[in-house]
């Protein structure tokens, strides 16, 4: 397939299960009382978004089960060791109950849930007006139902994520999983504040940074539906790297996006992270290459820089090579990611699972 | 024994446990990087505090198994069915893996990590100055960092509720306890943030409120050792109701104490809630009593209100008889939950639960 089907491939795909995981979403996280912090708790989650996460968890457990693509309910999907597929004879680790489906759609949702929740705290601390082409949460309510919101989500992700029927050591893993994600969430979001204040960031702690901030949690995404069926150690670690890889892409690729694509298309201002001093890959090659990267825009906030400023500053970057370095830093991580799956049955859904990373990085927003 | 010599074995009871429960917290939070995050994430835990909800737990683990306070390692704690006191019968709901001995210790350090963690936002939403005699983090830190620390000891209990090595199913019981709990926290602090903004909040709203807010974490203190230990249903209702009961009458208490107790005794400037508008079993008492509750404070923060003023303030509610109200409702509550204590075999750790429901309403701060 040329790049332009198979992105088409991959915007089916996700499409096909936007839906379905929206639906999940609604089933999962139902209205209730309060109704103010329900609503604030369900606001980003109603705005939209592309459901890239529980896609590639919905694809995983398709690859790994070796099943024709939305042929089966995620919300009881065949365990590895009970359909035979796979024959890791992994059961022994496996609690006493009955471990045969497994609500693979359950942990999609709460990796959603997780991400939500990232954002509207993240956006109170970066003091972030637009997500999604909406206000940010506690711009539409206040901060102080935003961090309870946020909050909210927290533990509703982990109420979720014990919904998923799988057996209770693999519940276990995958809890475990969710638990030390969301620390290095935290981390992460720690180190990317902390370096707004730091003069000296080089580019391996700024990927380490979005290692813990961004790529840990599609990370979890890949892994988990792998331990919740059964697959073996190697394979859940392969699951693993495929995630932070594309993940660290994806990261990357949003940077370039921040400065490439129209304020409109991207839901909030274009070129933010350079009015705030977000350190980047772009910025930080920018600098090696004896660029003032803090003198690139005057503006100190987003809303006083204009477009044409915007374009003379991108201008810049891109005659450092900064812009295309960052891009095929992207593209060898996406490579990397890829080379991954062949631990996985070769069938439509990894394929799509490659597509996927491709299209985290050719995406236009 | 009289009620003081009670109330000094309660101190003891609690004094004995704290520097066990100070070093596991130490053992499972320990500093980390982002230098800063985890500081600021052990900031309350380090100022102090009296770990009456892990004490609770590790007491409730002595009654179940019925042994001699202090005789136990808490971090090998044996399993109900393993020692054979209890013959709930119930290792057959259990994992395959050895549920032999239980960190019931971890448990108790999960419960005091979220109870900082919802210390640490809340003084945020309310914008409270000072916690435990010492700056909110948000004012030892900052905003940012205090969000991000609460987010951070947040996971970290799950983190270290996980390593309790209890049965499987008993480890999955003990993670939704804590994950449901923690959601209701979170209902509970926006039921009482929207309080201040309503003028016709009843007792019973407010009761409700305090139950989600305050007492499901005093519930779930009780309850978890009980599930961890393997404790049959019926017990671990009973002590889910014992937790319930008595924190619903500690927060009643905090009400009173935060209109009678010394500024300098209390860690924060005294009669805050009334500056702050906060409803109060006091407060809507006194309405009742055709008090104009809203007018007996000028000051619109706490630093503008003098003594004098406050004495006033109490005075008249004192007058209302709804001081004495309030106390009468706490002790009834502390009769229901410690009755709810028959279902322990009857031994000191029992007594002491006991002794401590009624340390918790006549305890001076």
């Amino acid at each position: 397939m040329s790049q332009e089907s198979r992105e088409e491939a991959v915007l089916d795909a996700i499409g096909e299960r936007r839906e379905l995981v929206n639906d999940a979403i609604d089933e999962h996280l139902p209205m209730a009382e309060p109704k103010r912090l329900y609503e604030a708790s369900r606001y980003l989650l109603e705005a939209g978004g592309k459901r890239l996460r529980p896609t590639v968890t919905l694809l995983v457990a398709e690859a790994l089960a070796d099943v024709e693509p939305l042929s089966t309910d995620y919300a009881a999907f065949p365990a590895l060791d009970r359909s035979g597929s796979d024959g890791s004879g992994d059961a022994t680790a496996a609690g006493s109950d009955d471990a045969g489906e497994v609500d693979v759609m359950a942990s999609a949702v709460s990796i959603e849930v997780i991400q939500s929740f990232t954002l509207i705290h993240d956006d109170i601390m970066d003091d972030d007006d637009l997500r999604r082409g909406v206000p940010a949460v506690h711009r539409e309510y206040d901060t102080e139902t935003a961090i309870l919101a946020g909050d909210t989500l927290y533990s509703k992700a982990f109420e979720i994520m014990l919904r998923t029927q799988a057996a209770s050591e693999r519940e276990l893993q995958a809890l475990e999983t969710l638990a030390t994600t969301c620390t290095k969430i935290c981390e992460g979001q720690a180190y990317d504040v902390g370096f707004e204040e730091r003069g000296n960031v080089d580019l391996s702690e700024y990927l380490g940074m979005v290692e813990l901030k961004t790529a840990v949690l599609y990370s979890a995404a890949s892994a988990v539906p792998g331990m919740l069926l059964g697959a073996d150690d190697d394979t859940v670690d392969a699951l693993a790297r495929y995630g932070r890889t594309v993940g660290k892409a994806f990261q990357i690729q949003d940077d370039v996006l921040d400065l490439t694509v129209p304020s409109e298309q991207l839901g909030k201002q274009r070129g933010s992270d350079l009015v705030e001093g977000k350190r980047t890959v772009i910025t930080l090659h920018a600098r090696d290459q004896g660029v003032d990267v803090d003198s690139l825009l005057d503006a100190d906030t987003p809303e006083e820089v204009t477009e044409a400023e915007i374009d003379e500053a991108v201008g810049v970057l891109e005659d450092a090579g900064s812009i295309q370095y960052a891009e095929d830093l992207a593209e060898e991580l996406v490579e990397e990611g890829k080379a991954e799956l062949d631990v996985l049955p070769d069938n439509e859904a990894r394929q799509t699972l490659r597509d996927i990373a491709d299209y985290l990085i050719h995406r236009g927003y």
